[in-house]
């Protein structure tokens, strides 16, 4: 028996207790909660879906004209990530790996049009995500004095740095604030963050799929060797290539590749599915694991990351959610 | 080995990985916190020390004179409970009980003349302490619109139904708000309770040992047989006397009889010592285990108990730190 094992009768329990106490209900509010409203959603730690959040940045005025005028003006280079990365993938020796995006510098114009299908990308099947993970918008360095300039700092008028109402009720500024374009030909794959999600759409549509912390043993983590997508210098075409490196860390990742397949589970987990619309904005409470699908045409959305609360024993919980820092064994079930 | 053994391996990962993460440091306030202040601190779940609450229940307000003049005129009897009680002691047979108190009817001046050792009492071991637990002074039916009068609502014009700013944090009213009158003669048992707490001491002091809910385990809880004082009719002496009926419940209750001596627990547990003085209010999370000692003089206590949330985890993880639901095996460690 792995030490993980000893861990599973606790887990399995408190995982049933959940289900049995709490339905798939989400709650939905019309408007921003105050920031004492919010504090009790946090202490609950679920799903909350915000109808109007009254951004500037919306999908009025966030048109392609106006993105590329901004954005091409300033930089010639965002990051663009091929996706469907971050995720599990078969390599060219048949094992499976966590493969990572090729990166191509694309300017916004041109990332808009391959979106939109306008310069005769879809005939292959590349699909294409922005999605710079690391404060793009803003990071925690804005708030503390200095941060080097960013090609998305042109975006900033229309994004504030703070939601007044999530900032005051956990009594910080966010971690990160990113931008992610992109449309149905990138998922993301299923994962939690140690963190408070805010989560905005722009344009478009995103499919929440949603499992609570307690879920963590179902996800059914294993430790993946790491691979990256490349661009084959004769064919063209994205291939995996394996990082033969010792020095390149493994990485612990889900393998369940999709959670809305029949059967995807042994024994079916506490599920909650929302579909967050333009102008629509989602807290996503930090531990929470999420499938995130999006809609046929280009969506676009923002995303705000707060450091969770390390006293007390919220992180030690999401420490044993995911098997008490022990690897699951990678043999059979 | 035991359902309850299932659990161990989690339960002892979580309380060190606890240990390890929070330091026996507690934050003291010198004024009550705004609702948002407060609604983190519930969020972090550890106590928290107000040194000043500016309650009209004060040690220059509630003397023995003051108390004694407000419930003489309007009441002839108060409840009196005899301590150690509420606790595990060896019945007659040798075996442990959970002993239930002896009850007995006093006025107002007769209970403080005898904590005063004004009656002679100080001879023998007895010792007293008021201790209703059921709202003696507000109750959830307070909040719904009716309730039975009670000999303390006299009281009632010092002391606030609704603390405020908890009230607001919390998002409802007090389930329970109970006044407590005892001297160093009584000793509350290591127990947790499944309530927000706010303790409020008016008169004298009270010296609370706290463990976190993550220590349940150290607690080592057993299931008792139960047992109740009485009076014997010859001696007049308090006799412990095993409740016979197979009606009578067994009670879960921890077998550590004081968390102080050296050595009462296996491994060291987390622990936060914290002496309340006449003034000051101590926020005493759910769940949290507290062994409670009182000043030599007469110690006038007030609290509030709030339900907790019983949405998203909290619950669910109250009921494994205390086993699971399962109860260990009442054979040897």
């Amino acid at each position: 028996m792995s030490t993980y094992q000893h861990y599973l009768p606790a887990l399995k329990w408190i995982s049933r207790e959940y289900r049995d106490l709490n339905s798939s209900h989400y709650k939905t509010l019309e408007n921003p909660p105050s920031a004492l409203e919010f504090s009790r959603i946090v202490l609950v730690s679920r799903p909350v879906l915000v109808k109007s959040s009254h951004l500037d940045a919306n999908k009025d005025l966030w048109t392609d004209e106006y993105l590329a005028e901004k954005m091409n003006t300033r930089i010639a280079h965002p990051m663009l990530l091929y996706s469907f990365a971050d995720a599990i993938a078969v390599g060219p020796d048949g094992a499976e790996y966590f493969v990572e995006p090729h990166v191509e510098m694309l300017t916004m114009p041109e990332l808009l049009n391959r979106l939109n299908g306008q310069d005769g990308s879809n005939e292959n099947t590349e699909a294409f995500y922005l999605q710079s993970q690391n404060g793009n918008l803003y990071s925690s360095e804005d708030f503390e004095g200095g941060k080097s300039p960013s090609e998305f700092d042109v975006l900033r008028q229309d994004v504030p740095a703070d939601i007044s109402w999530f900032s005051a009720a956990l009594g910080r500024h966010p971690d990160a604030v990113n931008l992610w374009i992109g449309n149905s030909g990138s998922t993301t794959s299923i994962h939690s963050d140690p963190y408070e999600n805010l989560y905005h759409v722009v344009r478009g549509e995103k499919y929440f799929t949603l499992l609570p912390p307690t879920e963590g043993w179902c996800l059914k983590e294993r430790v993946y060797p790491h691979a990256a997508y490349i661009r084959d210098e004769v064919t063209g075409k994205l291939i995996i290539k394996p990082s033969l490196s010792d020095n390149t860390p493994t990485v612990r990742w889900s393998s369940i590749s999709d959670p809305n397949i029949p059967g995807a589970f042994d024994e079916e987990p506490h599920r909650i599915n929302i579909t967050v619309r333009a102008g629509e904005t989602l807290y996503l409470p930090a531990g929470w694991w999420h499938y995130v699908q999006q809609s046929e045409e280009t969506t676009i959305a923002l995303n705000w990351w707060y450091d969770i609360e390390m006293q007390g024993a919220s992180w030690v919980m999401l420490g044993l959610f995911r098997g008490a820092g022990e690897l699951p064994a990678m043999t059979a079930e």
